[in-house]
């Protein structure tokens, strides 16, 4: 439960419009899903000086399984400091567009540790699928392969969701399979079917008086509207009957949303 | 002077096209101009717990002057470790498109303090201007201003351009006065005064057998130019006469350099 914030009682945060125990990702889930969505990302380190600072830099990375594989070089001010202090952390943050603190945000928090072996070979191949341009200097002999070996996560959602995430949380944390569609199936839904949106609001959430509605997320479990309100956009989120895990999938829980949305809402009638 | 790849004799860089004595801006100016157009960053703090280690996290920054400045909540992470261990980094990075390693990065170094009197009142005003929409929490209870005394920066200008920089560097560096428009004199010239480019490459530059010309940057001492060779594209700088303060100076230095660049190439013929 997260803490809230000491508001005034003009600013209290409103009751949700929806079930909000609806199926929903967990934050190892969501963790796993941004971080493999993103490639770059900054890595706090120790200083070596001043002595025991923390020190920051921008890093490529990749995603090998759990852990974030990094091609560095010995003469980055990084890769000095891990070599004295393995201790670190990454920051990866959800791009995007209007408040930058509504995106979501992860903190990896673990060891550096310079790959070898088969761990190695699978590090080079990650990293280069998703940096192909590196093969340029991957063979550089100043640079090297280091792995973080994540010990728990910190996953902020937005707006106060956020917890600790432990190892296991982050290490069974599945990246969610709708992460490459999903921006195509939220533009599709707005620019076609805003009809059938309300349709689902109106039947199976507390939104009635709303001016128009958007699609602003998709997931596995389920998908996210803003319903605009006289007072201002409300979030509403709805599960899928079947967790879906493609495109297609996603379509058909959509439709048959859709259809129970407008028997219900013509029985009503 | 940057210290070199270790890179196999085929990948060694090649001599640049243009006088590399030309004049740029430094180090603490690029520094500044950086984190003055941007307003979300990675904050670097000392954990509580494991204790020591580093750990980053989102925020949102504006600049007061030299000092940058933060909102932020006693319930967040990185208030609570600030409270315990002032030590910070800030890491700032540029945002586009293409090769994240070349765009630009900073990394400041210091000391972060809660600000209180005149100087909590300009940090606020700075605040409110870069994050109009913070008016709705700066009151809440848990909030407050604090600021990070900068002592050293790490700036990186893309591949092998980086430097330290020292408080002073950091404190005098002005940024530059072309950040608001530099994008759309970039972007004019691209549209519409190609040949003007090529003219300015062949009469001031080493490039010759070039295919095309396009301008990258543009700041107030001059401005970068990327020309494409049979080899691959290669970088060409070229000085303004004066200082452009503004985006009609800078217009006027573009002019007089064409003008010059068609004189000397007609006279060659």
């Amino acid at each position: 439960m997260a803490r809230r914030h000491d508001a005034p009682k003009d600013k209290q945060p409103k009751a949700p419009l929806y079930d909000t125990s609806v199926a929903t990702p967990n934050h190892g889930e969501r963790s796993r899903t941004l971080v493999s969505s993103v490639d770059t990302a900054t890595l706090c380190s120790v200083a070596r000086k001043p002595e025991g600072h923390p020190y920051g830099s921008f890093v490529t990375y990749a995603l090998d399984g759990p852990t974030p594989v990094f091609l560095i070089s010995h003469l980055a001010e990084h890769t000095r400091n891990l070599l004295v202090d393995c201790r670190c952390s990454l920051l990866v943050a959800e791009p995007g567009e209007g408040n930058p603190l509504a995106r979501g945000r992860v903190t990896l928090v673990g060891r550096c540790e310079q790959l070898s072996g088969a761990e190695m070979e699978s590090a080079r191949e990650a990293y280069l699928k998703a940096h192909p341009s590196a093969e340029f200097y991957i063979d550089f002999r100043d640079f090297s392969l280091w792995g973080l070996r994540v010990e728990s996560a910190r996953y902020i959602g937005g707006f106060g969701n956020m917890s600790w995430i432990d190892e296991e949380g982050w290490s069974t944390g599945e990246p969610d399979p709708l992460v490459a569609v999903r921006d195509r199936i939220v533009e599709h839904m707005n620019e076609d079917h805003e009809d059938a949106m309300a349709a689902m609001c109106r039947a199976f959430s507390k939104a009635n008086e709303f001016s128009s509605v958007k699609m602003t997320a998709v997931d596995r479990y389920g998908f996210e509207m803003s319903v605009e309100l006289p007072d201002g956009p409300r979030p509403i989120r709805l599960a899928f009957d079947n967790a879906a895990g493609n495109a297609n999938e996603a379509r058909v829980e959509l439709v048959r949303l859709t259809k129970r949305a407008r028997t219900q809402l013509e029985a009503a009638d």
